[in-house]
């Protein structure tokens, strides 16, 4: 497909995430880790103004020059911005600026895209539309939180229907051979720099089951008195339980002592057969251990990848966000996509129901803090 | 007038201040003491369907039952509520959804008004008006910080213009001499009930400056290092201005070394003879400080007030708001309304150019947190 | 009494005051706004040091040049501090050390005593005593929440005797008719400067009982839910109750459901006809509205004050903290010493058991903020 | 050597250590991290006592039930204890009455241990010495803390010489090849649990100094404007020294220009040939991005340790602390000794000048969160 094509079709996603919105559910900012939709749909504008035009494209004019300070995200390089807690605090520009914005970049990179880019440029442009995807994962968990905490609980669309992926009935574990694997991204197309450094791991023998956590088995947990129990949490995920009250996963709710969970369409009755979601590290790792199993290690699970169904939830691995061999950071801002977060962070692998199509890889690194629990996060067992 | 006939104007006026807003305008709450202009919008209709149509509309049916929860502000007695520094969070109602609620309000309060009201009604008719014109002075001081926060500055409206009041030019302070003095309201018309309980009061002789402190006056001060000499300042007031690095008041931005200010009509070089505006009780206690002067109290301030001119700001006093001899608080609701704040807070009296008509009287107290710097403040000395 | 006997009983006393206490004892700091015993020993010698022997005694040689740092309190005029929350983290000067640098200055203040001092010293003097005199009353809470604070509840001495103030039984409320009243210090004796001013102040009729509230006039407000309804208590208050979980005074504990209190010589079952001791503001607020009573005002109460007995209990007025009319702050550090807390605090009269004899005098103006319970406060009612 | 005898040499050295102390010394808490000294001899103690004494001695009769409150760490197992920040806040027990309960302890165990104990009561001891070594090395980080941290820098010791270790003098990196290399504990002596499971891991080959990075080294990264330029940083780090001002490492002080650093023997100027110490893992990290190298990973540590000399500095790893295959948590409190900390923290390896003789072996994983500067911590590159 032609650059272009690829451009219109990205940009076009991101619209298309956001068109069941109110102009209102574009502003908010409920907690820090939440960015306003608004938010998105101008970062990633800005994202390749600042990268790709203001740099390459001679005579391109800079749409706004305050829209630098109101859209970086954490790019130290370019400057100053508005803090993040801040972007909540923002009614200007508004939506309908925005989207102007995105109009006049997506007509000046159509003018940029008649002529064929340099090898550079093409690089920067396809990092451009994967992070444009990244952000449209964000823009669907973020709208969910939005929603979600609101006390009307307003859906999101009533025909949402959420992508299902054939799964396991047989509830197997899969046993793999200790041995040296090969870890990380070979190939031509894209990835990120942190799958880069395809290396050897030496893998005791293991196994890891098929399926998912479903909601059904997880509630066998809390009905335990899981939440109550220090012995199976970590001590700062005992903590964090203790000083946040936290006694479900989130979007749960006891209503009449029956468990609802939020989804996009609505508040609805918990499905007991659906993979568990939206639980964090220290929860996965509490659950593992009532089961008297572990998590897999990122090896393990990229070793074992194509033996098992994936792509409903992120999952939660027993690793540490660590540099691969080799890993070197690019130079300027781009070399501050993922190198700088390398710490106190834990690796997620495969992929969720609202991960962009394209983001499914069995060498894809995503990263979280461990008392995060807005993303689609489940858990899959080892031992 | 007849009463549905005031009902109309002041619901009509809260409108009016609304309409050079964007919907986003109405969303956001950049800290915790400023409200989104869509809650005060929710929570002016629901005073009047909560205290008047709920109890005595006989048939009349509540507009939705999860508002009470949404556009509750304070009243413990009538339920369960959104958290302050949440109503920046809530993207629903959308505003469309709340003038929707206005509009059925503005029915119901319509036919219910076709009949003449009880004397109980009606004196709950007239708080509930004089409610919505509070709010109306916390809209226009809560949409400024939420535009002059923006780093875009944008104007409220191009045309705003402030409501002058002729001025002394004179700078003369005014004696009056020692004696007892008259406090409190008197009379038939509406007061707050924190006005009321006028009581007999001795003050020593004093002088007070028939002007209030402008801008020119005030920059002589910051000039001279008032902000980083402790001698001025009270124990509290000095960690405030260290703690928040506070160098000017509210709103002022040095641009090229020139002091600018944001206004209404975006931001502007400061006009030097305009009266200073948004700064703190630790701010005019410490220039009076400086000045070798103090403020005055809320009772030399009422006793002098039929000398003075006044009504742009509100003016900080050395009183604290504490109750007049005789102060009982009203049973239920209605009696939280002001009896509660007495504690840790400084007087104000006068108004300001943003007070809604009818709210200038000499009698009024109005009352603030000793940090804040978000109202139209502005100081008077007295010796 | 000569000036230099004066001194030596004050100073006998302080160390008499510490003499039952463990070397452990003088160290820590278990909450900001305790200090500990060793720091008061060596501020109250520094006092002199400063403010007397550096600037008055020619030739005298100061004991140690980072002793300025360590034992001021507040004073910016004389420089830089240990910040107050950092005062239990030093573990030198020791104990030892600091005694050393008392008997130092013992000596010095000595020989300097022996010419007659000018008046202005005199006068610095007599506020060197009042200021030893009021850490006195500071080392006494400070060590009973030491001590009430440690799991073991240590007493203080096992032979204290709390000294009783003859009481009235009858349980009156006395009347006073509507006029005017003087109000502040008159007289040669010493004074603090936030008493002068006398001056006249009108008073309505009012009534103010004879007896304080005792332990089991306020269990009755505890029994009855007083801390569990908002409706006794101020907005702020009612926060603080439910923020720090706030269900009895100070120093009470539920044992077996029997209530016990900590004194000076350890946990103790409650003492019902004692009058209610370590209550704040708050509390005394609210228990005043669920009587249906108030508070006095510091006018009512001096006006009163002859006819009443008093002495055992710091006692909560109606008032704030504020200057008296013509209230001027001396230059220099001692101007530091009242006038610039003059914000946000309420005035408590009378004298506590603890109080050093000396400072119970009807014009007495102590103060605190409205959430601290750690001194010997109490109730008395009027209406 | 006999049981009760090692029992002995590790109680002295322990008292030994607090030798030169202050009673007052024994007391402080500066900061959460940092324990008092009377802590550590009254928690070391009560180990014994609550894991060996209780159980498995017939008759033996507690010390003081109230003990258990107190000096409990954080076995939540054993029940409630004083929380972690408010041992600082303690002075009972006293010093002596610690020392009294260490004699109360040492004389039961002398009569336990004249039986031959069984094989868990002997496992049980010898992780009780090693618990009571590993809280001789907190002792003196938190003694080091205590009084450097104190205004007057006392010297812990004059006569204290920092063990030395023999240095290559050569600055060379030693090459290691690409293959498996066997990681964890292997033998017959004590070990953690967190070392077991010795296994098979792939390195890349990979090269590592034989040298620590010295003070004179470090010294450059400062003068290059190393802690002002965040591409050297992790974000979190970069955050961390915004937010703490840090502009050097923990002890260092330039006075009049001069870098000094306090040490036991009181302030001295910097000694340049040092090994640089008291850095936490962000300045580790980023002193190593700037020099365009990287940490090494535990694992290469482990691989090249026999070449290496290595004990004056515990040395920051490029790798999180996780579990070893197979790790398995010991049921009841002692399960809690290091599996409920794996997660954000970093491993250090080695040992440093104020380690236990014993506790230096190739396999020790100690660790500590990214942003502690307290120990004796070190920089060793590879690439």
């Amino acid at each position: 497909m032609k650059l272009s094509d690829c451009y219109k079709i990205v940009r076009k996603r991101t619209e298309s995430i956001c068109s069941p919105l109110q102009t209102e559910d574009y502003v908010v900012q409920p907690v820090a880790d939440v960015s306003p939709p608004k938010w998105h749909l101008g970062h990633t504008t800005w994202f390749f103004e600042t990268f790709i035009l203001r740099p390459y494209f001679m005579g391109y004019k800079e749409y706004d020059p305050q829209y630098n300070y109101v859209f970086n995200s954490y790019y130290e390089t370019v400057g100053n911005r508005v803090i993040r807690t801040d972007r909540g605090n923002l009614s200007r520009p508004t939506v309908i600026d925005i989207y102007r914005y995105r109009e006049y970049m997506d007509e000046a990179m159509d003018k940029f895209l008649c002529q064929e880019p340099s090898a550079e440029v093409r690089e920067l442009l396809i990092l451009g539309f994967n992070h444009e995807e990244q952000h449209q994962e964000l823009l669907y968990t973020d709208i969910k939180y939005i929603l979600g905490h609101n006390p009307l609980f307003p859906a999101y669309s009533k025909d949402y229907v959420s992508q299902k992926v054939a799964e396991h009935a047989d509830g197997k574990f899969i046993k793999l051979k200790e041995g040296i694997y090969e870890i990380g991204f070979a190939g031509d197309g894209f990835c990120f720099d942190n799958e880069l450094g395809r290396h050897k791991v030496y893998l005791n023998a293991f196994e890891i089951s098929s399926d998912l956590v479903t909601n059904q088995e997880y509630l066998a947990f809390i009905n335990d008195g899981g939440y109550q129990d220090f012995r199976h949490w970590h001590a700062e995920g005992w903590d964090w339980v203790n000083k946040n009250h936290i006694v479900s996963p989130l979007y749960w709710h006891a209503i009449d002592a029956n468990w609802h969970n939020y989804t996009y369409n609505g508040l609805q009755p918990l499905n007991l057969k659906d993979p568990l979601c939206h639980i964090s590290y220290f929860e996965a790792s509490a659950y593992a251990a009532w089961r008297g199993l572990r998590l897999p290690t990122e090896f393990e699970w990229e070793a074992a990848a194509n033996l098992l169904k994936w792509g409903r939830r992120w999952e939660w691995t027993e690793s540490a966000y660590l540099p691969y061999p080799g890993f070197v950071k690019a130079a300027g801002a781009i070399g501050e996509y993922n190198g700088k977060f390398m710490v106190n962070q834990q690796v997620l692998r495969g992929a969720s129901e609202v991960t962009s199509p394209g983001h499914s890889r069995i060498t894809y690194r995503n990263f979280f803090q461990t008392h995060l629990q807005w993303q689609f996060t489940g858990i899959r067992l080892a031992k």
